[in-house]
This record gives C-alpha cells, sequence and structure tokens, in this order.
C-alpha cells in the first residue's frame, strides 16, 4: 500500500487546531514533532486522494486566524511514502502510551513492562492501519467502555481499523467480539492485531459496509468513526441493541454533536453521558425509557 | 444526627429534574422508589434549614412543566428522622453498584463477593455523611480519575464527604492522600470509612475550610462539591498543583459550567476533558502551557 505524507510547519498555539483539520481530511494517524509541536506529519491510505484535499486544508488553515489563532508561516507540503518507509516514519513516533490507569498500548516492536500492578497492555502494529489509540477519539472511546462495561457483553465493533477498541474490550472482559472494517487492509491489520494479543484471539472480524446485513444482536456497540459515518449507522444499529444496551460513539467533532444527538433522538435513542477533549466528543447512548 | 425527609410524589418523566433540583438543595442522598422512579426521599443533614428550603423546592418543581416535564401531583411533604431512623431507610435503598468496569462500592453491611477478576471494591458506611458513590458527580469524578491517574500521585480530596473519592484513589494507585472536609461529622465519616478500607488506612483526613493554609503540593487536587464551593477553591488549588498536576471538579451543574470554566482559564488553568451525565458535568482541568 502507499500512504501519502503531509507536513505542515505551523505554530505550536495553532498545532491542535491543524491536526484536527488533517484528521477531519481522513489522516490514519497524525505525528507531532517532539520538540516542535508545530511540525505535524499527517499520513493519508491511497484509498484518499489527497492533491483533491489540499486546497480545502490550506484554505481551513489560512482561517484559523479568524479564531485567534496564530499560524506562522503554515507551509503545507505532501511527498508519497511506501508501506515499509511509513511503517519506519510511524515507528520513531509511536512509543507506549497509558491511555487509562488501567490500559496501555504499546507498539509491537517494542519491549514493555506494564509500570504497576493491573496495568493490562495492548500490544499494537499500527503500520497497516487506523488507529494507534493515543487520538483523543481513542482515548475517549477507550474511557467510554471503561465507565460502561461489566463483564460478558457480546459487542460489535464497527470501523474496528487496527482492532484496539476490539482489545481493549476484550482486556476489560467483555464475552464475544465481533468486529467489522469497510476496509480490507483494516481487517487485515486487525487480524494480525488480535493474533498479537493473546485475550483477542477469538475475535471476528470481516470485511463489512458498517452493519449492513448483519443480524447479530449485542450488549454494545462501539464505533470509533466519522461523524458522517455515525449518522448512517445509527439505523443499522437500533435493531441489534439488545435491551438496555449501549450505543458508544467516538470520532464526533464538535461541529457535528448537534448532529448525532438529533439522529440519535430520532431513533429513540437518549445520551447518557458525553466525554469531550479538545473538539472531539464521544457519546454513550441507550434506548429511551417508555 | 437530626435528618430531614423530603418526599416527592411525580412522575417517571420527571423523576431526574426532580432529583437534580433536591440535589442541588443540599441532599445527602435522594433514593428512588424501586418500583416507582415518581417516588423519590431526599435527605438533609441538620446543617440544612429544611423549611427555608422547601418553597424553592416547590416553585423549581412546579416549574417543569415549562420545559415540557409531566410532574403529576407533585405533591412535597417532610418528615424529621433520627440517625437511626435515616441509616435504616438508607439501607433499603443502598446496595452494591458498579460504578465502572473496575469499581465497585458496597455497603458496609452487605457481604459482598466481587463479581469479576480485577473489580476492586470500596466499602462504604455512608450513614453519617455524603457520598455514596451512585449519585452522577461521583461516578464521574470516579470516571475522569480512572482516566488521570497513573499511580504515585500525591492528591489532595477537598471536601472528602464519605471518603469515597479517597478511598477509590488508593485502589487506583495514587500515593499519598491528603482529606479535607469542612464538617466534622464527614471527617469522622471518612475516617469510620478509611478504616473499613485496608488500602485506605494511611490517609490523612482533617478538617478544613476548602483549601484554606494549605501547603500541601499535589499532583491531583481532586473536589466533589457545590460549583459555589469551587469557585473559591480554584485560586487556593493553582499554588498547590505540581507542573502538569490536575484538578479534577465534580459537581457542576449544567447552569454552572461556563462560570467554572471562566474562572478556571482567569487562573490560566485549561479544561483537558469534560464528562457530562444528565444536568451534571466533571472538568479535568491543567495548566496552561506558555
Amino acid at each position: 500500500m502507499e500512504w501519502t505524507e503531509i507536513k505542515v510547519a505551523t505554530t505550536n498555539e495553532a498545532s491542535e487546531a491543524v491536526t484536527n483539520i488533517l484528521m477531519e481530511a481522513g489522516a490514519s494517524g497524525v505525528a507531532l514533532d517532539a520538540t516542535d509541536a508545530g511540525k505535524i506529519t499527517a499520513y493519508y491510505p491511497e484509498t484518499i486522494f489527497v492533491p483533491e484535499l489540499l486546497p480545502q486544508i490550506q484554505q481551513r488553515i489560512q482561517a484559523l486566524p479568524q479564531y485567534g489563532l496564530a499560524i506562522g508561516a503554515a507551509t503545507v507540503t505532501t511527498a508519497a511514502v511506501d508501506n515499509h518507509s511509513w511503517a519506519t516514519a510511524w515507528q520513531k513516533y509511536y512509543h507506549p502510551v497509558r491511555l487509562t490507569r488501567y490500559l496501555t498500548v504499546a507498539p509491537s516492536w517494542e519491549a514493555y513492562q506494564p509500570q504497576q500492578a493491573q496495568e493490562q497492555v495492548i500490544r499494537l502494529d499500527p503500520g497497516q492501519a487506523f488507529g494507534t489509540g493515543t487520538h483523543p477519539t481513542t482515548k475517549l472511546a477507550l474511557a467510554a467502555l471503561e465507565m460502561q462495561v461489566r463483564g460478558g457483553e457480546t459487542m460489535l465493533d464497527v470501523g474496528t481499523g487496527s482492532g484496539v477498541l476490539s482489545i481493549a474490550a476484550k482486556q476489560f472482559g467483555v464475552g464475544p467480539v465481533y468486529a467489522y472494517d469497510v476496509d480490507e487492509v483494516a481487517v487485515a491489520s486487525a487480524q494480525t492485531n488480535f493474533a498479537l494479543n493473546p485475550i483477542a484471539q477469538a475475535i471476528s472480524v470481516q470485511a463489512n459496509d458498517l452493519l449492513a446485513g448483519i443480524q447479530q444482536p449485542a450488549d454494545l456497540i462501539v464505533a470509533n468513526i466519522l461523524a458522517e459515518l455515525i449518522v448512517p449507522l445509527i439505523p443499522q444499529a437500533v435493531p441489534l441493541l439488545k435491551p438496555n444496551g449501549h450505543l458508544i460513539l467516538s470520532g464526533i467533532i464538535a461541529d457535528k454533536v448537534d448532529l448525532i444527538k438529533a439522529t440519535l433522538a430520532k431513533h429513540q435513542l437518549k445520551v447518557v453521558t458525553t466525554l469531550n477533549t479538545g473538539d472531539w466528543f464521544a457519546l454513550i447512548a441507550t434506548q429511551e425509557e417508555n
């Protein structure tokens, strides 16, 4: 697989906003330079045609001063990188990260020993697909899972990407997990990562467009995907949710929260908990009581 | 200690809103009837003069139909109960509750065995003070702690009440914990509960007005108290926060979130994560980077 790299040189101040713009444009991962957060590299899979995106990305970055953010030079450059180079580039940035008190994500190539009792480790090789576990949307989804999981649930993971949420769910004690992704590359990546984590080896993963045609009832349906995909997912999820089941939605940018809430309400789902970091939101929803 | 009981008979639909009104008026605990959530009982400590509160509570309940909530008869009755009766009444309602994947609160009088591996139990006798762990503000504070704690931190718990957050912090692996409450009854209750939980026996607890005069630097400062008290707490907390330290604030009703955020901003504290359930909010804040 070929990847396209977009590099932006901006200010520390604008770093978070630019990262959001790059992620919203579909980046699989965004890395900040360790010594200068204004130097940002984003990676796009070959399914995304970057030249078409570039003008929009540049325009949105140039608009940031309207919101009071100094953007500096704000140069945007691109390059194609092959799979091997991308993995190598990624390895420079990707190190073990404690995501919650009980959960740490560590790259498969790095020796890592838990630093504390009860710390649970997810081994991940993010080289082939989305989701290192360190992005705010993934952290919020994991925190929501920790709040909601009690153990033994049946779970569907929609848009599993690297499989990180499915593996975390198994670490939290969830029962059967069914993972789906529309992208065959993601499915292969999730399979690799499930194999890296003994606890996750029984997870079923298959290529599927959201939950189209899926008949598996579930206590938990988790989706860490773009808000634009969450909208059509909600009506598919409703008939699969068991009584008292919960939908955990992440990947929602601030601008889209109202859209998602309205879509949930339209399908008699009630938001019970909202989590927010920076511009990103995660929602836990369940059926309205009659 | 004498307690005053307020009973409200309303509809299921208005139950959450009425609970909020009763909690905002200073209830130590609110119990819903197991078969009819519209039957609500709230308990007020003797430090609160209930007759003075009643007209305001009634007025706020009567205003709920303006927000589209049917309130039914909405009768409000009061009675004085002594300590023993209150504890007995409370015991009818208070049972073990899983609060997060890893944390369960169980009353001291009930035998409870963890249902799953890694489930950590807090033993609590809530008979003497605030905080059973089951109120949304406490659940949000606990979820925020799980997101933020990595282990070994020094923590201050302001307005410790029953001590539930301090005990949870020890379960999460926090280092030294210093708990404070302005109410001597709460201090005694926290002491009782620390003694019930071997992991919490080293916690220091003392009567203090918020953090007035406290000199102990901390990585974490936690307060699950009314927003009106959080406002004066913030300037006291700032000089005690170590570099990269975090302030975890809960007990914030929706109407007060902007006030708290403005107060944090005024003291160069940045909200990194917001958690919300119903009308209640918790915030995690840290120092702004220069």
